[in-house]
């Protein structure tokens, strides 16, 4: 039932193996071939779109929902840009350093690809692009698998790039898209552990879940944030409400927007007599009753949950139950405060007096980004290209064994 | 019912954060007051052993797997002894690097705890006081779940530990030791989520395999190796064989031990003729005919897979099916082959010209040594103290918001 895909991950994994050696040059060309070929193929990307949104639109979906599926001429141009600009990064790869031990024994530690990478997202066409050259400069083949919304502008993106990489040099198979977009398939892929190094789900909360707990291969967890702003009793107040509002009113949906705003007992009533105003007016619905419910809330909306704190320990203490190890930023012109919240806040990111919304890899100043990482094992925070490769140690002896 | 289990993983936990952000000074006394404690509580220990090792006698254990149970006054001072070098060992905590970006906000990355780690393991209760020391060295709370024929020694070795650390002025709670050994509770255990950060299983397949299979929380596999030798047509016979026959003698039961050796046709007649006399001597069951589920075999015994191969190319294709990724070695005098090999063979360790025997913490030069991943993410190979640690970014701004 699931030949397909068998056949598609081991054309995949061996594919992996013959990229993995690939030099530098070699990868960037392949690169900048399929920024070539996405701009060269534009029509065809739009009318496999087209296909999409038509059936999106018949299906029901409407709005921001329909325009994250939509490509057009100048949206295919931004994305062949950024593949152009991920081309231009260092390698990764191939760094390293050695020692050599009593015995003679030289020991290498070198970077190189994780092998083959699965990536199971949600509607959005341009994260095929992005995911695929991400996987190709760090020298990792791909298994991506969209969502069955997209699936028709994601086949004409995956045959553009594989036409393109093979024309560079690399594997064809490099890139492969799972053509059966549905959950027996996606259940199926999660088992691939024979051929499949690692998976990362990128996408809601729902997907994350469904993953970590059906996958038989090591996950890297992305996405979820429920991220908090304190604002301390030393707070600048109006620095607080600029970096309030700017955390939870900028862009309200990403996992780095703040979802519950801690106050200070102290200057509750100061500071909320004018955030409430704030952003009320900006459409926030401000739950100052809010419950252990909300606390454990990823709202993604325009909803604040409100708590009263009687002191910066009680702050650190709520952000360490109910947050998701994300970002969480204080306020304060304290500088014991500042340190003990750096210190004791279990978190990705930790600000002190800094919106969250800047846990991201471009902001951090990665050059890409392959997304948030919330769990503590091998990535954490913002992930770059790095976080894409593992190591591997190379033995040199001359007959050495062990006594 | 599992009341207590959970009780105990929240002051683990609460005890990660006190540790996680106490000074290497308090950990290493920490450490040189369990050594201490240990050597002081010889006749305590050997007593709860005592009635270990007699309930074990009556189920029916007895030769290696009775001998790994066993404390005595020497074993114990051994143990307190290699405490003793931690504690002698540089902290790999708060490090780190920082760089400022073009807005003015400085961004640093700083090397911190995992927090509470769950380490299940099985019978040798020296790897009780082993993990636990590990842990606080590197500022992790740790809930340990040994096996059932080791409870009462367990018990004590934690008792003597928890006290020492406490008089040290760390958390009492910062090492837990699991007192229900049964199956229910080690499910549990590995759905606490909300608790433990990693798990570390230390054991043989079965135990990885059901830690991977059941729990909810990212596991650290260690310590399953499919390990290769292969004598290319360019090898040095007499090198090849006292290689092989320390890779596959020296110590058949642990995981960097030869499973299965491959051998160039060209030479294999010449080779073989010497090497089956020499492994049979030892008592090696040669099995020339091996199988496809050979092949597949950890045998972890004195039994040695067999395979002649036409090329190094099906020597490569055959450790990259069949293999576990572990620790795989070619014995050469050719130089393309030799780099051939270290580069396309996927696994943790390469070697050449050297037995797979000394993929090992200690040997690698790491001092200290928790286990040896099998997987490809956070470490990979053997893992010392850092792989113990994640990262935290640490954001100082002035009101920074994003546009």
């Amino acid at each position: 039932m699931n030949e397909k895909l068998i056949a598609q991950a081991q054309k995949a994994r061996e594919a992996a193996y013959e990229l993995g050696v690939s030099g530098i040059g070699v990868r960037n060309a392949g690169l900048n071939a399929i920024a070539d070929s996405l701009e060269a193929g534009v029509d065809c990307i739009i009318k496999a779109n087209a296909v999409d949104v038509e059936n999106a639109k018949k299906a029901g979906l409407s709005g921001s929902m329909l325009d994250r599926l939509v490509l057009n001429k100048q949206r295919i141009q931004s994305i062949a840009a950024a593949v152009r600009d991920i081309a231009l990064l260092p390698d990764v790869l191939g760094e390293g350093e050695s020692w050599e031990r009593p015995n003679g024994l030289v020991i290498g530690r070198k970077r190189v690809p994780l092998g083959l990478i699965g990536i199971i997202y949600e509607s959005r066409p341009n994260v095929t692009v992005d995911a695929a050259v991400l996987c190709i400069k760090s020298g990792n083949a791909c298994l991506l698998r969209g969502g069955s919304e997209a699936i028709r502008t994601n086949l004409e993106l995956a045959r553009i790039m594989k036409d393109a990489i093979a024309k560079a040099g690399l594997p064809k198979h490099a890139i492969e898209i799972v053509e059966d977009t549905s959950r027996e398939t996606v259940t199926a892929m999660m088992k691939l552990n024979q051929y499949i190094d690692v998976l990362i789900p990128r996408g809601g909360a729902g997907l994350i879940k469904s993953v970590t707990q059906n996958a038989a291969i090591s996950v890297i967890e992305t996405g979820t944030g429920n991220c908090h702003t304190y604002i301390d009793e030393f707070a600048d107040l109006r620095m607080g409400l600029e970096i309030l509002i700017n955390a939870k009113c900028q862009r309200p949906s990403v996992c780095n927007a703040c979802e519950t705003l801690l106050v200070h007992e102290k200057i509750a009533k100061e500071f909320m007599s004018q955030a409430r105003k704030e952003l009320v007016k900006r459409g926030v619905e401000v739950r100052e009753n809010a419950t252990k419910e909300d606390y454990y809330t990823e709202y993604n909306d325009l909803i604040l949950a409100v708590k009263v704190v009687k002191s910066i320990d009680e702050a650190i203490a709520h952000i360490n139950k109910y947050g998701s190890k994300h970002s969480d930023c204080i306020v304060t012109k304290d500088y014991d405060n500042s340190q003990k919240f750096l210190k004791m806040v279990d978190a990705a990111a930790v600000y002190v007096n800094a919106s969250t919304r800047f846990t991201d890899g471009y902001e951090f100043g990665f050059g890409a980004e392959i997304g948030i990482s919330t769990q503590k094992l091998h990535a954490r925070g913002p992930m770059g290209l790095r976080e894409l490769t593992t190591v591997k140690y190379i033995i040199m002896g001359n007959g050495q064994t062990r006594g």
